[in-house]
């Protein structure tokens, strides 16, 4: 069985949890969660298993070791579902996969964190907080748009797309970003949440 | 033939330029380059094509469309000595793509822009260059652990991992970053500009 690393209110772990969970992939959990300094990810053999020293990260049983989320969302979605065989589909998977790491995340996570965690509180400041506002609200924007014209994000199919950008997007309100006012995303929001074998962000395996 | 359309200058840009020349496929090329606030990407006629307003762009002859560098990467590789088919080898040049566009780009990118490009001249404050120094230190000598284990990133094959993560290593100094003095990284940049049909960022098709 593999052993999932990852963080329970971790964006990026969770879009992990969602698929293995979807797909029935069984797998032992190890949490990591920020402790004020001593965290998991941050010791001497999590370092040599990531030198990013950041989940999640996949162990497979004989001990190779695969990270970054979207990587390991294409890795166990190939031959499922979730991941088109047709050459140009998946190649939209991947473009909005990048899409939301290089623009997504990187605004709507972070402000999500600045809020949500105590030891990044000193990042509420004016100068931090209004362009990662401005930044992810041109994300958000990109998907409405997308969302206005199909009901996920490639098309008429769900993929391990709308897991990768469900993630963050789902709890954007919490970094203070209007998601109630972008009727595309609400309802493609609802439409993920109705999908086989959804769990939420608090779902762990047995 | 399809249409690219690139900046000139920019790195997401030139990996393509590079790709399309390796796999000797040919293109059209349509420049696009800051200019004052008038530059082609802010049109509504490119906005149509790509809402974010970023290149590279790919249109393919039918007029679909695919942005987003490393997904135009991955497309264009499909079946070349570039893509690995083992499941687990794509699996870690998917991750070291993501890496790219995550952990690399948004820090080394960002900090040699504030410095090349006059509009951004501003950004040339400790407040901005500092966070930016770290972590695309940070992400270098991720790649330093790996490139003083292996000949390129995935292991002894060069792939569109390399390529991705060639485009703006290789001008890294240009943002203040210290190469000569990463020798896995510097002699890994050496070996990517030994590859058959390499070009520089200055190549455009004739």
């Amino acid at each position: 069985m593999i052993t999932l690393f990852s963080m329970p209110s971790s964006g990026n772990s969770y879009k992990v949890r969602l698929l293995l969970a979807q797909l029935a992939i069984p797998f032992k959990h190890t949490a990591t969660e920020y402790d004020g300094g001593k965290e998991l990810t941050r010791t001497d053999g999590f370092l040599k298993m990531n030198p990013e020293g950041k989940v999640p990260l996949v162990q497979f049983e004989d001990g190779r070791l695969l990270s970054q989320s979207n990587a390991i969302l294409l890795y166990f979605s190939e031959g499922s579902p979730l991941l088109p065989e047709d050459s140009y589909e998946r190649a939209l998977v991947h473009q909005w996969m990048f899409f939301e790491q290089n623009s997504h995340e990187g605004s709507i996570a972070v402000r999500q964190a600045a809020y949500r965690y105590p030891h990044r509180a000193h990042q509420q400041i004016p100068e931090i907080l209004d362009p990662l506002l401005e930044s992810g609200n041109k994300a958000l924007d990109v998907m409405e748009a997308q969302l206005n014209r199909t009901p996920f994000l490639i098309g008429d199919q769900y993929t391990v797309a709308d897991i990768a950008l469900y993630a963050y997007t789902h709890s954007a309100d919490l970094g203070g970003f209007d998601i109630v006012g972008r009727k595309g995303i609400a309802a493609w929001l609802a439409r993920v949440r109705d999908q086989p074998g959804h769990v939420g962000l608090d779902w762990l395996p047995a």
